[in-house]
């Protein structure tokens, strides 16, 4: 098992199940790790070459069809034909940036807003997420005059600078600076039944440390599914105290919806609105164009005008008209088909599925979630404790029996379960069937 | 005129000839600004609404036509098919992230690194230039140890938190951070006919201030034609004994070529390359997808692994095969349209029109500039002053005759010239036709 510290997403990839130099002699393989060096972040110790996708599947350049609950980005569903017309036609016709006005723009921000509280009636396009956090850390800095971070101890924020002193789970070694501060996830035991209280209380305690180091906050900023903590969904509402008491303390509430934006948690549009909790500043990317490169930041206009004051803010891809294109098309595509619903049913046939599993095998010790974004922790089977070697051998199991999916949370334990919302029943089952064989093997 | 300072892109846009609230009653503006608040960008201070764009030229929605001598993004040509069709069909087959092997991203980074230098074999793929600045700032001080980065007074480099830092023109107020200092720019008049020689006394002075500082030197970052500062090209060569004083000192040379990059300065693929430099790192990103986002960092691979040590970098969207193809279409396109010689032939068109139009009026103060990268200062007729206002003026009565163009440079009193690579004789007479009427508005 690797350390016990600093264990999300990325450096789970990096280090526990990833591709190394001499495990396999494939020229791909090969010719990646000369093009991308170190920072190749290549899935499975065999990598996987990959020719097409389409809704919910991917294929592999030997024909292998593999079912993908891993890629939150293709949320819709790969290659989805009204995104793919969407772009084609917007490319073809306009690509431009914000210094001229294109009315397709407007109307995807509009569209988008429909879905955002009234106050943050700003939103600033950009190309990543990342560059959406860094943003909203820098507007709540400007808005609060505090610099104080209050973030959740395996939680990835993004890859800028500032953004990955905010994201614990990217530092392999080091410390966070200062005016950062990691407190215990909503969830793993922490804090017993009491799960609204103790995360608010591990917030105060934040916002005391940063006085006695003379830090004033600016935000606590919290990805609202806790995805590379290792998803902490319940019980709804346990954000509330915690928003309130940084609030309380003159900071902000960021709620970056990268991860569980844009229908996937199936209650709600938002993560955060599962928590009956209004951000100060949202942020979101990844499914936000089904794999078109785009992100967004929403803001109260006091908010970003008084970031805008000190610095001048523009972004040269971001807001262009094809992005818009492909926003826009999500968003309908979301309606249309009814994903956030389907998140819902499809999720409880998982989730259903998993706590039947659960019941039965010691190895599977929790299973949580909310729609299409579920957690499943796997232990030792004596000691009951995060078994991060066993959750390797069931994600290549998996894998062998065509189901791609990753891990998260602090000690690498947990399985990340996020298909696309496109899912079907019968895909579902077929997931729950692969399960059940992996964690057999 | 404006302050004295920090007065590049984006300052310039914003203060000087940009929409403000009440010049028109447009509902398309109030929307904008409704939408985007103390982001927006509008261009003009009556924005246009634009519906199409092919090759050089741009359609707005009342159906004038304008030559685009603005915007860089689009430099193989808006709209162009062959980078419409690439994109369309790997969108429509497969978009994923690099933790899969697809053959087309690694077709396409060996297709960029052959305009490379052998030694920079590792090319990380990012979303913006500002993700790719960013991540170069950190390669650098995580290969030299060092944290002090030397930029050009005007500079602009991006608009993450680090980048923003680096980048003097995008400060509206407040100074420097203490590992930043932003030079004179190699030109405008600072070192007389040693451009090489004062260039460099000048990296050296602020390597010694480092050291007064306390603190060792990590970079030159420096854009290889200084847009922002005004655009400085000539003579070819004096970059290099900067970039010898810096390595002097165990700093590294970022170059930026988010702006000279892919062919624009005719006389080489690189910015750089007309310096007789090889850079430690080059960023690069405007026109590598002709519109579609993305960006890259090219760099040793030891660079590259001493960063990645410390931290996990991944980039989501960074390297998908939509931008693949995207980005293989743009250097198919430069090659087989040879649009690097035409960008010296056509540049050469513009060059001499504009030196001709010089030599006859006296605000017209100097131009110059290599391909289609081509600065003009527009100066005071009786002071020999920059002149801002006047700037502003020609900027309106070229938009008035169908071209759109914008400024740069410490005072805002330098034209951009950057039209797309595509633009052919014809389209550079009638600029030319149109400023020489602009400039006796």
């Amino acid at each position: 098992m690797s350390a016990p510290n600093a264990h999300g997403e990325v450096r789970q990839i990096l280090d526990m199940n990833a591709f190394r130099p001499g495990d396999t002699k494939a020229q791909a393989v090969e010719r990646r790790l000369a093009n991308l060096g170190a920072a190749s972040v290549l899935f499975y110790r065999e990598p996987i070459e990959m020719v097409a996708a389409e809704g919910a599947w991917m294929t592999a350049r030997d024909g292998t069809r593999y079912l993908d609950f891993y890629n939150n980005v293709p949320s819709v569903g790969h290659s989805h034909p009204k995104v793919v017309e969407a772009v084609a036609a917007q490319i073809a016709k306009l690509n431009t940036n914000t210094r001229y006005i294109v009315a397709i723009v407007d109307e995807y921000l509009e569209a988008l807003k429909t879905h955002l509280p009234d106050a943050l009636s700003n939103v600033v396009m950009t190309c990543s997420g990342s560059e959406a956090n860094d943003l909203a850390i820098r507007v709540a800095r400007a808005a609060t005059g505090g610099s104080g971070i209050i973030v959740t101890e395996t939680a990835y924020h993004g890859n800028t600078a500032l953004v990955t002193e905010a994201s614990p789970s990217a530092l392999k070694r080091g410390s966070l600076p200062d005016h950062v501060i990691a407190v215990p996830p909503p969830g793993a035991g922490h804090f017993g039944e009491d799960i609204a209280g103790g995360f608010r209380a591990s917030v105060e305690a934040a916002i005391a440390e940063f006085a006695r180091r003379g830090i004033r906050p600016a935000a606590l900023l919290a990805d609202s599914i806790f995805s590379s903590d290792g998803i902490f969904s319940d019980p709804a509402g346990f954000l509330r105290p915690a928003v309130e008491a940084v609030r309380a303390a003159g900071g902000l509430f960021i709620a970056d919806e990268v991860q569980p934006g844009f229908a996937r948690t199936g209650e709600a549009f938002w993560g955060y609105a599962r928590h009956g909790v209004e951000p100060d500043l949202v942020t979101m990317g990844k499914p936000m164009g089904n794999g078109f490169p785009m992100a967004g930041m929403a803001a109260r206009p006091d908010h970003l005008a008084s970031f805008c004051t000190d610095v001048g803010y523009f972004n040269t891809f971001g807001g262009n008209p094809v992005a818009a294109a492909a926003g826009l098309a999500v968003l309908e595509v979301i309606r249309e088909e009814g994903l956030q619903q389907n998140a819902l049913e499809t999720g409880r046939v998982l989730l259903d599925g998993l706590r039947d599993i659960a019941a039965a095998d010691a190895r599977v010790a929790d299973v949580r979630g909310a729609g299409l974004f579920i957690g499943v922790d796997l232990a030792d089977e004596e000691t009951g404790r995060p078994d991060a070697d066993f959750t390797v051998t069931v994600i290549d199991a998996m894998r062998a029996q065509g189901v791609l999916i990753g891990a998260a949370g602090r000690y690498g334990a947990t399985l990340k379960v996020r298909p696309p919302l496109c899912l079907n029943r019968e895909e579902a089952e077929r997931f729950l069937t692969a399960f059940r064989a992996a964690i057999r093997v």
